[in-house]
């Protein structure tokens, strides 16, 4: 590996394929002053005969800075993720600048890991899905003058930007509309509860509801990760009892899809199931074209992409501006699915 | 900007803090032998102290290279290139490479520049999805030693590796399954023509057709970016004249999404529309969920991103071997939609 792009044609070489000082050539290639026409023409026709291309990485790592940014997600393969993550990429390309994209997978030790190479190789911001307790890492790396953006959730013990959603109201409108269409007894499904936005989403599912006087039943929360086994658990419990629930508010797109999933299966023959109402949080393709089509509290991934990436530009251009904390709103977009009466 | 990253701790600092030579603390930083434990013990309070980071960048690059790839995709927002990306990303965390990512937009001049960008911070390697009609611009970092693999579409005009999808089988598997199930008019959408996989999905089309003995009728083909008014019109066309066809095959999954959700409205009144069956290239999530539930033929951009990595990293290993080209195969997906009758 060591011995890779070794064969690249230097400046040297094009100054002596050119005939000219090496100097002359340096300021050709860098657009300087000083150069007679025909002999930067003399250049260029080395330069390109050689396929001579300027070394960007030297040349802005001794500028010191390197003009690019690293995106820590939870999984890139995630179309929510991967769709804030493009709207990074546009953000950082207005300003010439690339980008290196990584995945967590929810682990704090990748994301660590992930956050760190990219510090290393000195990239000039970072935009992060913080995962984990811990986050004082990256404090040298602030200090350092790395710009740092946290997006979805906050730094867990770090005073820094972050572009977040408003969960908490979200669910409430969601839970608010379900109790307007005369249902009472309401399934919670969420995330593992460690995850920032699972604990605010059933926070929004309990203010609504007690807001409204009812009482929350413990037996309809569920919070775990949406493995197959655990939607089927708690549908069995929330739907199947002598009081089953009438709808269900799902908590993220994951969760939703493996409701519908489970729900489009025969129920075991013990357990009685009617169809329940459903608001799910994130919108998802095609949701409009399922029977009936997914009522949703829709975020906006591109624009908490674009959010952040504006942010960590602006971060860079001045290190001392006070800390900013966004919060965006959600959306609801009535389909059928919230709708159904009890 | 050019004040970025100036206030790091330099090796420098180090030394100083920890009352020992640069070459010491150089040798501590860099796992090299010759330290005694003590002082190598004092140089590592120091940094923690400090907060000192070794610059992978600079290190990497005065080796010659960077142990970071770049990957070029259509659109990273779109489910099959995120991931196809990931998978990319895993193999290269394997390796210790970290990847940069952008999206052409289907821009050839777009693609050069993100691929080029690459080059000038001198990744080790690039994975693209090629967009245009000529990739003669990489041929010089390709000689320089920079690894290239091309992936979705093979390169316009250099033999490089390549990982493809057998496109031309996977519509044969398609139509001959619809014709298997009685159908004999049956309708084709595809992407814009100078697409690589859209030309090479209606060859599949024409060739079934032909070998078994039926003949091509123009009306039931469009190549056409899927936009609202192209499916339209082109449904329009296929269902509503006097000898409609009684099934569609999609191109991809942008066109049969675009395809059932126009399905999905109430058809013009003059036109009559009686429900086609429909295979479509590409899996999409949920599309076992919608009634009927969608039969696909379905590749795995995860394999595809996995192998397009490896063939990668083989390539740097040895930039003499021979070029590969891989194709890989489909799946036919049954699930109902595509076994409806005439």
């Amino acid at each position: 590996m060591s011995k890779l792009a070794t064969n690249r044609p230097t400046m040297n070489d094009v100054a002596a394929a050119a005939g000219v000082a090496l100097k002359t050539v340096s300021r050709v290639v860098n657009d300087e002053p000083g150069v007679n026409p025909a002999t930067a023409d003399k250049v260029k026709a080395a330069i390109d005969a050689l396929g001579f291309r300027r070394n960007d990485g030297a040349r802005t790592l001794r500028r010191g800075h390197t003009a690019s940014i690293g995106v820590v997600v939870r999984d890139l393969a995630d179309p929510f993720y991967s769709t804030l993550t493009r709207a990074v990429e546009e953000v950082a390309l207005t300003h010439g600048f690339l980008v290196f994209t990584g995945s967590s997978d929810e682990s704090p030790s990748r994301q660590r890991e992930l956050a760190l190479a990219f510090c290393a190789r000195r990239v000039d911001g970072v935009v992060i899905v913080p995962v984990g307790e811990d986050h004082l890492y990256l404090q040298p790396e602030i200090a350092a003058g790395v710009a740092a953006v946290f997006v979805d959730r906050p730094a867990a013990n770090l005073d820094a930007d972050a572009v977040l959603v408003d969960n908490v109201g979200g669910v409430r409108k969601g839970i608010e509309h379900l109790l307007a269409h005369g249902h009472r007894r309401i399934g919670f499904l969420g995330d593992a509860p460690d995850i920032f936005t699972a604990g605010e989403r059933v926070r929004g599912y309990r203010e609504a509801l007690t807001s409204a006087g009812h009482i929350i039943d413990p037996s309809l929360i569920s919070m775990a990760s949406p493995t197959r086994a655990a939607v089927r658990a708690a549908l069995d419990r929330m739907l199947g009892g002598p009081s089953p629930a009438t709808a269900l508010f799902t908590g993220n797109s994951r969760v939703t899809v493996a409701v519908l999933r489970e729900l489009a299966e025969p129920p075991p023959e013990h357990v009685k199931r009617r169809r329940p109402a459903l608001v799910g949080f994130d919108d998802f393709e095609v949701a409009d074209l399922l029977s009936p089509a997914v009522t949703v509290i829709a975020q906006d991934p591109a624009r908490i992409g674009r959010a952040a990436a504006e942010l960590l530009f602006r971060r860079m251009e001045n290190k001392n501006r006070e800390v900013v904390r966004r919060e965006l709103p959600t959306r609801l977009i009535v389909r059928g699915s919230g709708e159904m009466p009890p």
